[in-house]
């Protein structure tokens, strides 16, 4: 096991009803801004929890952080809150609206540009900031990450800083998602997971079995949600899941890859596609170009979380990947760069961006602009 | 799933050589007091890492905490305490010292009786207080509880409060614990996670799939360690799984039991039997009286941990329930009273001091003293 240093004082408030103790947790006399995605919290009855939560108390609103926030947006939502002095920020929304606000609590207490901040890859500062979480999908709401676009260049890139406050995640929000989201959802937090697990074995046990146990609750109850999204108890483990698969919890002393992510961002960039759905498409590429290095670990995978025992260790673990890209194809999303009309030049244009920024991703740091592409070929 | 809070705030500080980083993590310019148990860490070289580590700071030491800290030994530290006017306090040794020294940072800053606070059930304030942990066994390094021993009336009571700043856990100290504090560690990461997990299954699939991989890597571990303990590996993931098994992390919404630790914490108060080892010989009788109400646990955990999938559902909870006692056995404990000189008497007072008390335990608050005499009376 390698060494590590892990802290997490997020505060997690889990449950129906919830968010009615807001005012509670959020300090008294402080500046507060609430911000906010596109309405659907007007829609789902969210809102009107927040604000009767809230009543009494005085708050300034910002609308309209978009999925995957550009930072064009949240320039206009730092340049008000400095101008009404905001030192503490409630995010009500999904994983978007909670990176965009990580980058607005950085942006409010510093005279850097907002995308420099991005590029730094750490907000050296940001006022507190809090989360009511709407969407299970990026565990945003109990870690210290954002992943902000600049839509001028279509970039997509990470930064880390400060972890909320608190969360407040009421499973009961949930029920309003539309498939597609739940589906995305489900898959950024089994990937979430692998991106910590498919690496090599026996680093740590503990860490290898939770991340498993991650794995098969996500695959137990995914057929069931898409089936019905109004049973609490299948949603408050769905939404318990996405939270757990990156809060630190499951990366205590062992190596970690990220390669899927950081090519599916690259999609999102170019294309839009919804983050989720990205790495459906991504993963299973990520896995057969890199299976060598990853062999050990995709046979356990296999066994473990599909109970493939037979065959060759070759065959076991293209078993293993076909599952994996069966079983996303099971939620409803489409796995192939193909059917989503992306050719030749967006591979091409990956390629060259990760070689430009002599960049090499993955638990090896090998995976460069060529490998990249090797996966993205494998995915066509 | 229940509605729950989570918040753990501790940095948790994990590797070899970590004891070096004590001057950085020990806030500067603090009253500082450094609290120790019988000497062992002058022989395995902490204390020499913890001096080097400190060269140049001020602090006051004291010595003498013991196993099953007794309340009468920390009334003296608190004295020393506020007479040095002390304002963090640092532990270096086991769970016991960690114990004791929660309740000298109570103490410190309250004009209380200790023994008060202990029978208040919760510390209202305490100092800020931090642990190099030694011996992995009671989670203590990274939780809020801790529990105190009256020599007076030979009484061990449990309370809650703070939670260390920060625990620094360096597996190499762990080469020089003898094979019966090992096995009484790991027999108590087992049962911390099994009062949290027998009880009534599927309330969250993954705390099911989280205590049960604690289990297995336990289970795992378990005989490698006694053959060999100068193993790394092995010994991070004994250490880890100490810590994991008891710092809120799988009890998320879920119910509790801990009818084996209020048993167990007697036959310590009485008889002076290790902690870990009383639990040793109490959770196979939990586990058998109260198997109604643990069915269909008990067969999950049959079946996800010891494999047993054969016989009627009695004869597999049976077999769990053997598998258990056997695994306590080979690590070299005893599990039965009558090996340990233990007779109807105690089972007699036990039984008394949980009636005269008029508390019930468990999931289902209905192990009364009438039941805790029969739980005992299955381990004769």
């Amino acid at each position: 096991m390698e060494n590590f240093i892990f802290q997490n004082p997020t505060k997690l408030v889990f449950g129906k009803g919830q968010i009615a103790r807001l005012s509670e947790l959020i300090p008294a006399g402080v500046h507060l801004m609430i911000t906010y995605g596109g309405g659907s919290v007007t829609k789902n009855g969210v809102y009107e929890q927040v604000q009767d939560a809230l009543k009494g108390r005085q708050y300034v609103e910002f609308w309209g952080i978009e999925p995957n926030p550009h930072v064009e947006t949240l320039r206009k939502a730092i340049e008000l809150g400095k101008e009404k002095n905001i030192d503490f920020l409630l995010a009500v929304g999904g994983g978007s609206v909670l990176d965009g606000t990580k980058l607005v609590a950085a942006g409010i207490c510093s005279d850097t540009d907002a995308w420099d901040i991005v590029l730094s890859g750490y907000a050296q500062k940001q006022i507190p900031f809090a989360s009511v979480m709407t969407v299970p999908a990026t565990g945003s709401e109990m870690n210290g990450g954002a992943v902000i676009t600049r839509r001028e260049t279509d970039e997509k890139y990470a930064f880390g800083g400060d972890y909320p406050q608190f969360s407040i995640l009421d499973p009961e929000v949930t029920y309003s998602l539309s498939k597609h989201q739940i589906a995305c959802g489900l898959v950024d937090a089994y990937t979430h997971v692998l991106e910590q697990y498919l690496t090599t074995p026996g680093q740590s046990r503990i860490m290898d079995r939770w991340a498993e146990g991650i794995l098969l609750s996500v695959k137990e109850i995914s057929l069931k949600i898409i089936e019905n999204q109004h049973n609490y108890d299948l949603m408050a483990d769905y939404m318990l899941a996405a939270t757990l698969a990156l809060n630190d919890f499951i990366r205590m002393g062992i190596t970690q890859d990220w390669t899927t992510h950081m090519i599916g961002h690259e999609l999102t960039a170019l294309h839009g596609l919804t983050h989720g759905h990205t790495l459906a498409i991504v993963m299973p590429g990520t896995m057969r170009v890199l299976k060598e290095q990853k062999k050990a670990k995709l046979l356990q995978y296999g066994e473990r979380i599909f109970n493939i025992t037979e065959g060759s260790e070759n065959e076991r673990i293209e078993k293993a990947i076909d599952a994996t890209e069966t079983f996303f194809r099971s939620l409803g999303l489409t796995t192939r760069l193909s059917e989503n009309g992306i050719g030749d030049e967006t591979i091409e244009t990956i390629a060259k961006r990760f070689n430009d920024r002599g960049v090499a991703f993955g638990e090896n740091q090998n995976v460069t602009g060529d490998v990249a592409r090797e996966i993205l070929v494998s995915r066509k």
